[in-house]
């Protein structure tokens, strides 16, 4: 596990290299279904040269990522769960709050998560049963209450059925916290939860590819992460997440 | 002006290493007025080499800063307006999302701009009549409308009275807009204004050390700059923040 580790982390890394140097003047950027929903020509590289290869070093995973997806992840087997540009909307205003997003499957069970923000250098890594790291340091959950606590929240911007119950959520968590943040990543959000930066998160609707690495690392790093309801997360559908320390 | 501006660049870039460098294990952390309200070692520290360093270069600018402040700006002379870390709850909790804030205000107006991220080694700044900039390049803000924009907003968590209204405006905006972000900085807010990475940014009641130098960031990057009201920013007392292109 060791060896495929340090390669999906070396993949993931180069691939940073291509988000950081995009030439955003010329970039070619199409609508996907749903508002507020985008793909860039840099979505697309990145996801073929994590697909390339990542094939490479596990080659019986099968591949699923978020631009032009065409598996759904069961109960048996390997599969590479992969957002190459989580934050893409970020990405396109150059926000500089991005991340690429690996996770691998295996029989239904993240085994590996691999979160990489370019801007900031910072590689958030688990291997399940040991530990979660961001670089070369552990990290851990919070140990502070909601009420010392951050919030950080999704609006589900690509559906907008979910937009004024997620605000009001969002009203409730900060009328119990010391303040909110919205980053338009959920990745990173897991990340900060799985750092120790924020309390909780909470999105109401979101894809395998935004929350099956990250889902890893909090819990790795002493948290919980559920459906908002309490349930396992499932890797072959969307829905809702709620991560927080205990 | 040019080679103070050079000397301002210089001393608040010294200062993000305090930043950056900072022991976050032990650091000696003070709660402020109001709830969410808190002042670091750091914060003094920061403010402290800024005033020193500062007065050498202008000795006849009076100081305020957000920490320990005693003088008020009115429209005569020369002031330094200073926040040393804008997101101190951010860097309470090692979120990567705070910046140093310098203003150097003559006769009510202000006329150098100065906003330094330490984490992505963005320098921001702006001299009154000559353009906003980020490192060495020109910014400008977004020519999007709304309907293709991000919103930025603060949630004002040091006035509880205003929780419920930021919430509401935050939606409305929200519902005319791709989706929305809170950073917790509004200094490095009203940068992604300028810098044309979002398009409108609100909070009901920041102080002018929130504001005075990312709003001359703004103006100088083509920007508006108002209350919520339309009424132009006041240097010597709270207000509310609209920022926006054309």
């Amino acid at each position: 596990m060791d060896i495929i580790l340090k390669q999906m982390i070396e993949i993931v890394k180069q691939c940073g290299q291509l988000i950081l140097n995009a030439d955003r003047t010329t970039m070619a950027i199409d609508a996907k279904e749903g508002p507020a929903n985008f793909v860039t020509e840099y979505d697309k590289k990145v996801q073929q040269q994590l697909e390339t290869e990542l094939k490479q070093i596990v080659p019986d995973a099968r591949f699923i990522g978020e631009e032009e997806n065409t598996n759904t992840a069961s109960n048996k087997g390997k599969y590479f769960i992969v957002d190459p540009i989580d934050g893409t909307t970020n990405f396109i205003k150059d926000y500089h709050m991005s991340c690429i997003s690996v996770a691998l499957l295996e029989d239904g069970e993240v085994k590996i998560g691999i979160i990489y923000n370019p801007y900031l250098d910072e590689m958030f890594w688990a291997v399940k049963g040991e530990g979660a790291y961001c670089n070369d340091r552990r990290i851990h959950v919070s140990e502070q209450p909601l009420s010392n606590g951050l919030v950080l929240f999704g609006a589900s911007p690509y559906n907008q059925e979910l937009h004024k119950k997620s605000f009001e959520m969002a009203y409730d968590f900060f009328s119990q916290a010391l303040d909110i943040r919205r980053s338009g990543s959920a990745a990173l959000d897991l990340c900060s939860i799985a750092a120790g930066r924020a309390e909780l998160y909470f999105e109401l609707r979101l894809s395998p590819w935004d929350y099956a690495a990250g889902s890893l690392l909090v819990q790795e790093a002493g948290g919980i992460v559920t459906t908002i309801d309490g349930e396992a997360l499932c890797f072959d559908r969307p829905c809702s997440v709620l991560a927080k320390n205990r």
